[in-house]
């Protein structure tokens, strides 16, 4: 039995990326069921300006209440520059998540800088983290494809990942942002990776189901002992760029697949499908999980 | 470059769950725009009795319409009994598919015999084809897992293949009919096989979307030596045992990630996309196919 960690992102890269914007309170209540699933690890909100992410106003205050639950999970939120870090120090969880793009103009429309420009910016975070004894994951987003500039050399995400953990990330979590890789080109990114000795224990798998491959480049990634995926619940969040279409892969279609080829994730998949059919109610749409809409099958 | 063979199996096995009844002209017209995308195969009807599934009523007249279009394309009809062989063998096309189960309660559900009895009937249609020198396909449902009896022993689908080929089928459709299998299983059965000498270009995969995994028993398969795969445009039809979620892989899903690992199907993806969205005005609701939603990535 191999044991894969899942990091629940629902609650900040999902709700990101909902219309209908969740009151603190809601997302609270989302992160407690989250945790009562049994998920180790789970994002829950972001440091960003409320002006341009409505979605994530109130973190501090989503950070709060996790620290209240009686949970083993370890929380974690995105922290885009000083000032976001000094509004999560505030009330710290566990972990902080920096954000960064394989692509020049990908990181020029999102985080408006250069891909140098936004590493400068990590620094000081990075600096801070250390000194409040703080875990930072780094973000490697559109590492296969972005939406303006096409197909993505592997040798950039190597060279990023390289970056993030010299600056002393513990994990990269590589984000097949648009949902556009397959299985090759996973697998041409891994042999890569491993051939320039990177951890495989160091890597995230994040794939969104845009074209349906995401389950096939997670099988891909487990090929080449990648053990930590990121998903979303329901599927939460869409895609940005394909109004209509699914992004990021859902957890329950990721656990679903896992746990019936014998991996662990102490996950709770029955769990899981109560608090997506929950969320759906909340986020007023219904969610993009094959698994949530088909149902778990008699054994 | 490899080749790889995909089955359409939208016309017959996709519109055969679909609600909404399409008269045998519309359904012509379907079959010219799929010989036209470049598919090498194409199921395109079922001599059933229209009095349990309407939707293959007037099988005939498409089979007919079918062999007056100029192209390399071979069509290929479902044929459950002598009757149907009859009304098949006024105008021919050149291949007959039966379909038979891997669990006893499935098939006297489906098909109102037990598995041995299916088989027993297959006899004279297998007679009359190789005297009219029609090919034959076998198709084996619920391959993985049975609605009613849960998950299914892979040696029974090993059985019913060497049946099936001693029989003298040129192929066998392996369908995971409720869409449960993971790539464990597949890898399981297609070990399974292999060990006992069943050749892999006997074999097609069918495989079902319904919990997300499909793409990944693809190329779970690929791994496995499989080169034909079935699949349904835009996903038509749905699943019949979980309404509202996804049954046949959509054909443009499959292509997308098959074109994108370097394989060659001979179908051109644009024209299935322009076809799923045509024949999604004609079913009338919106299709599951991940790419036609999203579309085709900037390269």
């Amino acid at each position: 039995m191999k044991k894969i960690e899942i990091i629940e992102v629902g609650a900040r890269d999902g709700l990101q990326n909902e219309s209908r914007i969740l009151p603190a309170s809601t997302r609270s209540q989302f992160v407690k069921k989250l945790s009562q699933c049994g998920f180790k690890r789970i994002e829950i909100g972001a440091f960003v300006s409320p002006k341009w992410i409505p979605q994530m106003e109130g973190s501090l205050q989503v950070q709060k209440n996790a620290l209240k639950l009686k949970t083993k999970t370890q929380f974690s939120a995105l922290v885009p520059n000083e000032r976001g870090m000094q509004d999560f120090l505030k009330a710290p969880v566990h972990e902080v998540a920096l954000f960064a793009a394989c692509s020049e103009s990908f990181s020029k429309k999102n985080i408006n800088c250069s891909i140098e420009e936004s590493f400068e910016r990590f620094k000081p975070i990075i600096k801070e983290a250390k000194k409040n004894k703080i875990k930072v994951r780094g973000y490697l987003s559109t590492v296969y494809g972005c939406p303006f500039e096409g197909t993505i050399n592997a040798r950039v995400a190597l060279k990023l990942t390289k970056k993030f953990l010299k600056m002393g990330v513990h994990e990269v979590s590589l984000g097949d942002t648009i949902g556009v890789a397959t299985p090759k080109q996973v697998s041409h990114l891994f042999k890569l990776m491993k051939k320039n000795n990177i951890p495989m224990k160091k890597i995230a798998g994040h794939f969104h189901d845009t074209r349906g491959t995401a389950l096939a480049n997670v099988l891909e990634s487990l090929n080449h002992g990648v053990t930590k995926f990121d998903s979303s619940i329901g599927g939460l969040g869409g895609c940005p760029y394909a109004p209509g279409a699914s992004g990021n892969l859902a957890t329950e279609d990721l656990i679903y697949m896992l746990h019936g080829m014998g991996y662990t994730t102490g996950v709770d998949l029955k769990k899981v499908i109560q608090t997506a059919l929950w969320i759906q109610k909340e986020v007023g749409h219904p969610l993009m999980s094959r698994l949530s809409t088909a149902g778990i099958p008699k054994n």
